[in-house]
């Protein structure tokens, strides 16, 4: 096998992305192909943060609400993740977890269309969304249906019962990226409102969230914004909902005077109240500091970069390992930035490979997932990653006993 | 005037608990009377965040889910926080805000008792929870009713349309004290669940919610916890709910198997139940290295010395600043850690005492209010904060125009 670790692909070489990758702090002898579940530290991340510790809640205490401006960092940070995702400065909240920000805007989507009932979801969506919704419909108690279909049959589903669209645009198994401006249109066609989630898209791939047409969106922050573990998610409200869209999290940081400590509520103007309480300034912080990294990022030629990364990879892996079977679409436009496989023992060749440092993830039952951020990972990577699956593949080194041992996170 | 800056008070040298002051970092010329905004910096915590931000984060990225155990660390901050709340382990899990926190309880009550439609509290409570009873009975429609009383009045409203009594046990702004025991015990009596909102009470006075029989419980992160800004609340359920009581936001961290990944949610057992997305775990790392400085903490020695700290306070100031009025109440058994004044010119008085170094806040209208976080507050800081408290008003100091601009978080 060869020692590709030094080596300087021609399409890193003529690539000015390449230079991006001294921007994160990766450990040595690491190969990482997991930033679709956490995104690698920012090398500046630590300082940032340091200071925000020991300057601002250190020595500002109290003060810091205001002579830091820490009371509208949820919207500062909605509107440089806005950039990323096609939508207005004003229209994107950073806040709480994607499964909350999901309930809120679900449940707004619900109230602005009263006389339907079905949620129309699919299979490929991530579990928490389904969840979310499953514990929103069993709180209203009025008769709402969850309905999943297959990725394929959303289209199909939609008919006059159908309140709310909600699907996830690329797939967290697959990486199958759903057509977001055809959907929104058909749900409109419909009567119905479309909710995306873009957990695999924001950061990795352009977006167009006003373009589309969307109503409401979520997203997250910890995998390819690499805003660190648990980071704050943020959720989108177009333009034409902010006026009207009543989200039920009624907590005071979304009132339209949360200091005058009223006893009733009423909601601030826009998509600030979809906040709920004091926002998590030390995680909202690291977002912030992390988002630096895309500042001069054009997404098209990152979505360019993506691509070229994964069909390298997909090309490699099936010429090379004919025991796995490509879970992905073959079209790089119907992908988001990930390749996956199918392989009876794929937990344990996942674990063959995080030892032997190229750290992607499993996902049950048999999927073996590899996701391509592009302002970290190279191509010679994608080769070196490639030489070491091929290899544990070759030897049947994934086939030992401690490879199988299941760890609480898989 | 006198300057006590470097005096040592006989009841400061003869309290073990003086020495806890060092354990913060508390910036030079500053009398800190808010920690019940704002908890300071505990001087480990720049170091520990830092640790799990380079070494955890950047070192072992996705794994360290598995090899830092980051997705226990809601039930293990839970477990920390329980010690200080007289609840068993396993009862209280750490993680949102207390806002969602309110929620999940409020509604997880509210199903306990479905031939029931009033939640029950008082005008004492802190806004927010009344904001989000209100979004979660306009969410439902299905007739709930908030009845919000007087403090005192709280008892006799308790009848049998009562589904669950909710109150926060301290008065943001007074500092009011509600008895807990007797409040849950009436409650059950009536047939009612009680749920306790805690803000001002953990990490500030002993707390026995077992003892009590509370049903729920929420409380703060960043007040006398000292977890800083915004940092993750937690939740308590009894024992005796956690096989029943089902919460509406239904998320993957909540579900009995995550990384099953099926369509279809079942509740995890016990408190776990209750989360809901991935765990922010740079702010858990901040309000677990927090936590520390309670390691050694006897509660009821810290009660004593909030007493003596509240009422050396309170005679001071009655005795040397006749334009103040008590608002808390006289007896310190029926108080937190807190006393406050009323002032018509309170926000100026305030803004004065800030730029003097004495940080206490304002809450509307007319309320000046000041937290005796014992392990860091001195008796010889309140002494010197009640001589420039006094100063202040003998020369009408506050009186000046820029002490009336209102900032935006007051």
């Amino acid at each position: 096998m060869q020692d590709r670790s030094d080596a300087v692909h021609p399409l890193d070489a003529a690539d000015p992305l390449s230079r991006k990758r001294a921007a994160f702090e990766l450990p040595a002898g690491v190969i990482y192909l997991d930033g679709n579940s956490l995104g690698p530290l920012p090398a500046h991340v630590p300082e940032r943060l340091a200071g925000v510790v020991r300057a601002q809640w250190g020595q500002s205490l109290i003060r810091a609400w205001n002579d830091h401006d820490w009371i509208d960092l949820p919207r500062r940070v909605g509107d440089r993740i806005a950039r990323l995702v096609g939508a207005a400065s004003g229209t994107v909240v950073a806040g709480d977890s994607t499964s909350v920000n999901l309930f809120k805007v679900l449940a707004a989507a619900l109230a602005l269309r009263p006389g339907r009932t079905v949620i129309l979801s699919d299979t490929g969506n991530f579990p928490t969304d389904l969840y979310m919704a499953q514990g929103l419909r069993d709180l209203l108690a009025r008769g709402h249906e969850l309905r999943v279909v297959a990725p394929e049959e959303v289209a199909g589903a939609l008919g006059p019962d159908v309140a709310v669209l909600m699907l996830t645009e690329v797939d967290y198994r697959t990486g199958r990226r759903h057509d977001m401006a055809a959907l929104t249109r058909a749900a409109h066609v419909a009567g119905a409102l479309a909710v995306w989630d873009l957990a695999h898209s924001a950061g990795a791939l352009p977006v167009d969230l006003a373009g589309a047409g969307a109503d409401f969106a979520v997203g997250c922050g910890y995998k390819y914004l690499n805003g660190g573990p648990g980071a704050p998610a943020f959720l989108y409200v177009a333009p034409r909902h902010q006026a009207e869209a009543v989200q039920p999290l009624a907590g005071w940081m979304g009132h339209e005077a949360p200091f005058a400590f009223d006893l009733d509520y009423r909601p601030a103007a826009g998509a600030d109240r979809m906040r709920v309480g004091t926002p998590p300034i030390l995680s909202l912080a690291a977002l912030d500091a992390a988002l630096d990294v895309f500042d001069d990022v054009d997404m098209a030629a990152l979505r360019a970069r993506s691509i070229s990364l994964c069909e390298l990879f997909r090309t490699e892996v099936e010429a090379r390992c004919p025991g796995l079977v490509l879970a992905s679409p073959r079209d790089p436009q119907a992908r988001g930035s990930q390749v996956s496989f199918r392989f009876a023992d794929g937990y344990a060749l996942m674990q063959a490979l995080i030892e032997r440092g190229v750290i992607g993830d499993f996902r049950a039952p048999d999927i073996v997932r590899f996701g391509f951020a592009p302002l970290y990972v190279s191509h010679a990577d994608v080769l070196a990653a490639v030489d070491i699956l091929a290899d544990i593949l070759d030897t049947r080194a994934w086939d030992a006993p401690r490879f199988k041992i299941r760890a609480k996170v898989t």
